[in-house]
């Protein structure tokens, strides 16, 4: 394969104009080279933040090298350039993380909600086990206009927390926990069928997908 | 087929000596004819209580017409000879229903656990969409050595009961919802996968199951 | 079973309060009396207005005896009382049906929207086999704060409207197609993976989850 | 991340108030470091013994630095802290193993109840395929106020064990096995159709649940 | 459609020669007419019994027009021509039914075995729940050359009764349960993992593949 | 629902131009109503033949009712207008059918190919269990441009016949069969599997889809 | 863990009385500790051959250095000890092995067969995209009592062997192929569904349990 | 094992007669050694082009040992003796991938139908986030006589492109994409779904069996 552009992407230059928001790079199937091509590509672009999302040790290396200084979290697989996320517009998000293993997949949608424009809060460890953990949190809840709960093995929290507040809650299953947890299908399935009204789903551990729709119910 | 019992069942007699409740009846898969040969065989029987379940309309005809005066709920799919659950001795069983549309499952547990000789409670209608109404109900359920739980949908409620309260619960998954609830198998992931421990789970819709071990781990 | 309500419902009477919209009632699996029950209950709750979804012909039939003169639609299985929907507020939610046959689904959605207090355009047949004709609705999606698309077969329409706009797309999985449209699975995990970032899902059929949630994202 | 308790963790201090038994900290998802910084603040809780499930060898160091002297029982992946079991109380807990594989999580199960105050026993490698086994230990199973079952494969020996007993059976399905196992479902849709009424099932793997539910059906 | 037989059946008339069993007729989806024109071109054939299997009521009234005299088992859905099954040859096949709900499957297999000419037990309702009646019927057992059990729910049957004899167990999974039982899937993958050695598997329900296999095993 | 066209339908008039074949209709799950509807829309539309496919007994009537002499097989559920298909162009199709149960499939096969103006051979019951069926049409199969094969159960025909010939096979698996058939999944996933390069698949029981292809291969 | 046997395992000494074999070791989910054990107790049984199925290099070498000189063939991870197979009696088994990729289950089931005490014939890659060369092999078929035929991907092979024979054929699939083979998925329903009756089915990859069957069937 | 060849294959030479193009050797199961066996064997065959499928670096390798200056492309796993493709016959086959990811399983399916003699495009990264990428394409679509499209996540590509062109679409699902892509099953059920007639598919990441297929139906 050769290192020319064209013979493996064609980047979606005109999305911010369609959409407000510019595209992301989805780093896991790609080779690190083919990721370093890109962001070169993206380097000069004035086309606000360019996230790189699941991206592993060798992506992010690649990218670093080619994007000095750029914004990297390891857990959280995500990069950003530039570096600093612009000014907050619009109204808040809250992201709520049911358990610490929830975690990683939480800061992807807060950072991600975060570098298009919004303030985030993130709430964790609260889940449906110890109910007074999340009831604790209600006013929090209740300032944000849109919600994001992260959460695997049950499932549970995000039909709780959409049961206590006026906002849209995103459930975010995460592939967290063993067994017929089936790497968050359970979750999922659980979110689907939530039985409070204002839940809707993305994919699992879709954190970026999260926060952009977060994001965009939020816009200003 | 002949009408001769020994050429279609062999029932286990011995059941009450073994574990202390006889053998039930499942009617579902048997022909009235089958299912009244049964009831005529044990009408003599002084082996306890039997029950009858999963029973249409068309086999509650063939026993009623085989043991006048049965006891029977038709919601349940539930029959019982003799019609007079015995005096309650043990402790009290609490039985769940998360939505009016798990009540006929939840009656079925109850129902079960009375005639294996329980006192036993019945909450309706109290889903985790508004939390309140468990919550209100957090006294019943303490007071219960085992705490049954219905649900259908996202299966929900067993996690949440079960971080209230020190008593065991036996979860029992239900067919009700549509779409990704896939006939009970959301509700049944959610509880086998319930964040807080202390929960088993019974196959879906399965009542009398959940009855019977409620029966047994309340045993005098 | 006796009349009584509270033997079998235990209506959330706080939700308004909480969250700005009345519980709304499920009907598929409560028995017509069940039904009527809670609609007698409900009549004169001053508490905006009450949805029975999914009402078959014998739930419709109990309730309009009940609530003479509610609004029914019967392809959707939805009433509504008091039978007009609120003076419109916040911004305007456009709902798309792929095909004519996803158009009950599409029609609850919009309806639910509507009875929580919004103004609603409905787009129908312009699934992605002739491009063309949702090229040529662009206009109207960009007039809205959030769409919802409803798609049944290869679900494939959600991501390509999210492509084309900056607003929010709620997808609804229909269980329309045939042999591996599985009831909608297809279609739903289509739209869970859809390359376009902006895109949450709903429950398989679920037009009254994808209208709640686009009233909340559009709420003034 | 900061190694600061509360950017990761909310402890839920109150659950042995609740419920009788302390949280246990699932330590599969997290990294070394969280669970060594949960482990330090739970250093001086006086809240019982705390139990760390799920390690693996990098979690085991971090937990046995922070805790010397814990107990670790490596092929289970528990720790327990304070090492040393409180004095039992209550009735008797079997552990039943149906193959040499399924040990691991057999000894999770007898750990566990072990740790939360009971008296256990554990039977291994007793089959259905030579059934002389199982009926070699019909004695002490009959003293026993709960039994749990752990099985693999065909995941069939808990219905055999509740057909001979009185008591509740807890079964476990473990992930041994191969091919259309498909890791421990198999044996967990054995469980939840066993013919025998009496068993609940947890989820794959799952000893620690099933040992916790088995001290609170022995709680004195 | 047409009447005449070539446009919808090519009768594999070569099939005793090649195999020593003639072709059966499947019923189930087809129309009586075309079962019934395939009824008549196989009249005349020489070529030993022909059997027609899952024949719903009025597949069985257009055979016995064209035929009759046939033998019919309605419970098994199965007709044979000439009605009297052959001489018995070769050695004993025991046909073994767990529970009363699986008689028609297990007739089937029986009647199967017959019709291939050869000597057949069976034996009903001796499901695991209650061991000590299977262990009643080890030496009817003993003295077959070929076992078939046919189990619904948990399918856990056909491994014990592989532990206790020398013989081939053909197991037949049914769609006998519910909820999990999902149509006979839980028993097919029980018995798949049988931990005896000895158990092979036949499609879901399918009396007929089993006493066909048996037949040949048995065969002189 | 008003009966204007617009409302239900935007059809897609464009598409002979884009494909060189019209939209067809699918009539599964709309109303007689909107099918007439769309049938009077199109019965002067000069756009070559339109097909309605997955017609039921009362959309065929309310078809025959708006374009009276509409050429109509029931058995495969189509109708066509203008009744006679064109004057074949292009190169020859074969369509297989595996077993008689195939033929309604097979038949909407060889119908759909037809009217998009192909010759169409129909070659039946040559399934695999008696391999010389097929073996004696492979003079019929090499004749062919492209050959579509049909079958349920096992669905082993069209790999099979992809490694006698030179032409494509397309493989349309059908919902014939029971228990681990499970409705055509067995089916289609042996297809997609088949040993023998050539073979492409298309969904369960899609008679419809196979045919346009086979035209669009053969095409002149 | 200590070493004493009796801490992890319970051997069924008793098998080979009452079923004619002994029982097999399945070292995959053991430790070497655990497998050395069992060999060092088995070392001195008059019992017949042990056969050690599933054995990773760690496992042979933990057996070798307790029975050295034991038979070992590595690519079907298979130990047997004492290393000669007996004198064959019986009948002839075949196995077949539908591509070079499936040979090391193949020689698992031809390996076990003849350890068992059978004479055993191995066809390899003869799969039915050349249907020539299974045709070739039909002499050697007829020859044998009992026939196994092993599969992955399309998993047709068994299907067309056993239209051809009168002898049973015991069907293995395989988990050789990729995507929608979904492990052996695939295979194992094509074979469950086989078109021609007298196949039955083993666990995917079983190998093992196909050999020993075989054995059965053809036993003198 | 041996290295004889007739111990572990089969070629079949008389696939080039039978079919016009020769047998491909798939690498993923086999040993090195049998590759490299395979690959002597061919090495003098004069029947056209062999390609070796899915080869890791060791299968690479070994071919490359026995065939030196053989063409390789790594990102594919393809390898071809004698390395120069044929002289360009038939009508022309275009190769789409919808993304960056999807690259390596496009490569396959080009360089097949080059092999076998085409004359190929490959279009990359034009999948339906940004619509006007594959629109800008529309003249080269429709200069081809087949079209290959490529995608993973929710395979949406084939069904719009099928909707542009005239030719058939074979459409090829990846295992790009995480969560509920499920190693591309989302993809392949979107693709069986497709709302656009024209589409087939094949396994999931099975580009080699794509691109001989684009060659059979462009084959002059
Ligand atoms: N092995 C286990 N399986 C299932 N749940 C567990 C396990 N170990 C601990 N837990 C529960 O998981 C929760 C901790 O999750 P987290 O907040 O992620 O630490 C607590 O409620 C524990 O009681
Ligand atoms: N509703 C039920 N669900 C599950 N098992 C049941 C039910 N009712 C009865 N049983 C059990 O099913 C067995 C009777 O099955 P059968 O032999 O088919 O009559 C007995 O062991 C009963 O304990
Ligand atoms: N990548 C591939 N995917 C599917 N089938 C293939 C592939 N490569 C080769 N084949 C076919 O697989 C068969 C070879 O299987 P085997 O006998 O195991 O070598 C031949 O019929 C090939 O045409
Ligand atoms: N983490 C993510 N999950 C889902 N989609 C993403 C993610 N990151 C980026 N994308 C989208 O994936 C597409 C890029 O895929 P590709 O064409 O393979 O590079 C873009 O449209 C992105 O907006
Ligand atoms: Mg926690
Ligand atoms: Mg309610
Ligand atoms: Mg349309
Ligand atoms: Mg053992
Ligand atoms: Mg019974
Ligand atoms: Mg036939
Ligand atoms: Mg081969
Ligand atoms: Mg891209």
């Amino acid at each position: 394969m050769t290192d020319d552009l064209a013979t493996y992407a064609h980047l979606d230059r005109d999305r911010t104009r369609r959409r407000g928001y510019p595209e992301a790079v989805y780093c896991a199937h790609k080779t690190a080279e083919q990721v370093a091509g890109i962001a070169a590509a993206l380097r000069d672009s004035a086309d606000g933040v360019t996230l790189f999302t699941r991206a592993g040790d060798e992506h992010a290396r690649a990218i670093l090298a080619t994007l000095p200084g750029a914004f990297h979290d390891p857990a959280a697989g995500l990069l950003a350039w530039p570096p600093r996320p612009p000014r907050p517009t619009g109204e808040r998000v809250v992201v709520v993380a049911a358990g610490t293993s929830d975690l990683p997949v939480a800061r992807e949608a807060a950072l991600t909600a975060q570098y298009l424009g919004r303030t985030t809060d993130l709430i964790v460890d609260v889940g449906v086990a110890g109910l007074h953990r999340i009831l604790g949190h209600v006013d929090t809840l209740r300032r944000a206009r849109a919600v994001v709960v992260v959460a695997g093995m049950d499932g549970a929290l995000p039909g709780v927390v959409a049961g206590l507040i006026a906002a849209p809650v995103i459930a975010v299953p995460t592939s967290v926990g063993y067994g017929a947890a089936f790497e968050g299908l359970a979750a999922l399935l659980t979110m689907l069928n939530a039985c409070a009204p204002g839940v809707a789903v993305v994919n699992i551990d879709n954190g970026y997908g999260a926060g952009h729709l977060a994001a965009q119910i939020t816009a200003p």
